[in-house]
């Protein structure tokens, strides 16, 4: 080691990642895919086990003054499912290991382990271990999850092929508005306790930000209309970062059409009226947990008239090629901000 | 959820967990074992697949003035392969969460992925994914563990029978010995920093601490010689602790025989040092991870000179009858400190 320090904001998330995994390689047979999809893939026989990991920390992805327990461990769970989503799995277990200071009571923990629950039951997930352990500071909920796929049925972030179109589930900025409402709210309610927080008229998307759900429901359609996607991966950092994450993947660019980003009437208002660029949040906002995927040209009859799958562009042959075309007709470079926190 | 407050100290760890699990249940047929044993069980063809977690905690876990990060890493990940060792698996992959604050820089976190890296590689194990997030105070490490075994051949902490015998890896105590010296090192440097510290000459115990090992080499002799634990457990929280829970799962009773429990000589000599009695410390200090476990009568041939199991006790019917039969020949209640965080 040199005494040189570097720090780790000039690296950012993706720079640390890949510095990681460049020291790293595969050895045991049965460790079929490592870093660099939504979860790894496992051999386990006639089927693969899918594998992934999400760490969320007091004060950087929470703000128990406004996040309730129950609807924190829900997401908590929620946000492991959606990876195994995005690989075309189903989960199946959880492990769940938990830092806790002795200002939560057990009563807490209990409203935490409801959302916990209440997550598993929905998604069809077994609670099976974890760790319980005291954090000198914060909450930290770190869940791993397991799922599981016949061989051959999981899919990457690698495989989106020229021509194939590309599709987002449900709405998007919606969690990232949501999150602004409720900080705005909290500042509001600080400089004066007894005003009451305005909630209700933004209630789409606070409730995008606090009860987030996984799309196991297009999953299971996907495969009841024998659609496998060629890639995929869920929005949890923002669209412009996960078609960047495809675009490097798959070694193709792609295509996008501003118009046909899915955005919800009311988030869209709520960010008007926050002098936010609605569009400027579905793109960067994340946190939304959709599904971003690629299907080859033949499989869009069946898709045509789903009611919460949206066709937003299609995929170029050339990796340098990612844009966008603006509702002007202007085809301006993507550009993606993703998170950064440190 | 009710207005009264219960503290979690009023809990305990193992209280809460048993909380926990009450209001779970397996729904999956894959999920062969939950919470309750070092590891998960899952359904994997001919093989299951073990699933652990642990999570490291700065401040409660480890203190970076004395722990090198590289050691810290090797650490986080020899705590999950000792879970797997305890259930008769090979460990082979992990995913690594990690909460840093940027008073971290790249080179730091260098050195930690060079411990991780060493321990994978001595292991055997694949790093196959993480996260990695902001922390607003101090570090995380929260490592998840897949390992595998032949289905049949995953030993529980509920297989030990009447007359079986009780083994035990290794010494015991070290590692709490050597948490000791740190400790008084750090003191006596932060009220002189130009003191050195002292470190050579309890270099044993010190090490027991910064450096454990999970003991695979002796997963891969038992296997070797045929023999099968009845149950087992690895030595985490204390021998005491440990042998509570194989006497609960199990439905049994341990006779142990305080003469018998092996303690480093080096290590004994510093805990009387230290004012303290070698014996408590290897009952209930915690960190050794040594495995605990079970043989049956007919094994104790193929064992008894192996250099580094030793013959603490035996089984007995009654599950009430957890004894110490003294040095002095005195028969008296075993009791268990474990560790308290909360």
């Amino acid at each position: 080691m040199s005494d040189s320090r570097t720090e780790l904001s000039n690296l950012g998330e993706f720079g640390l990642i890949d510095r990681i995994s460049s020291h790293f390689s595969l050895k045991n047979r049965s460790s079929l895919k490592g870093i660099g999809d939504d979860a790894a893939v496992i051999d386990a026989g006639d089927d693969v086990i899918l594998l992934s990991t999400d760490m969320l920390v007091e004060g950087i992805h929470f703000d128990l003054s406004y996040m309730p327990l129950q609807h924190l461990g829900y997401k908590a769970v929620t946000v492991n499912v959606s990876d195994i989503a995005a690989m075309n799995g189903k989960p199946e277990q959880v492990v769940v290991a938990l830092g806790l200071s002795n200002r939560f009571s057990v009563e807490a923990i209990d409203a935490l382990y409801d959302g916990i629950r209440a997550a598993c039951a929905n998604y069809g997930v077994d609670l099976v271990g974890g760790d319980t352990t005291a954090s000198s500071s914060g909450l930290i909920i770190s869940i791993s999850v397991v799922g599981r796929t016949k061989k051959g049925s999981e899919v990457y972030r690698s495989g989106a092929k020229d021509k194939d179109i590309i599709c987002v589930t449900g709405d998007l900025g919606g969690a990232y508005i949501g999150l602004q409402i409720l900080e705005r709210e909290k500042e509001v309610f600080l400089a004066n306790p007894s005003m009451q927080p305005e909630l209700e008229k933004h209630e789409y998307a606070v409730g995008r930000q606090l009860r987030p759900k996984a799309r196991m429901d297009i999953i299971h359609e996907l495969a009841d209309l024998g659609i496998r996607p060629t890639s995929m991966i869920d929005v949890s950092d923002g669209l412009a970062s996960e078609l960047f994450h495809l675009s490097k993947n798959s070694r193709i660019g792609v295509h996008i059409f501003e118009d046909k980003i899915p955005i919800d009437q009311d988030a869209f208002n709520t960010a008007v009226e926050f002098k936010l660029d609605p569009f400027t949040c579905a793109l960067n906002g994340g946190e939304d947990y959709e599904l971003l995927f690629t299907i080859r040209q033949e499989d869009f009859e069946k898709l045509k008239n789903h009611a919460d799958i949206h066709f937003i562009g299609y995929v170029h042959p050339d990796p340098k090629q990612n844009v966008l075309i603006t509702k002007g007709g202007a085809t301006v470079p993507l550009k993606a901000q993703g998170w950064k926190h440190f």
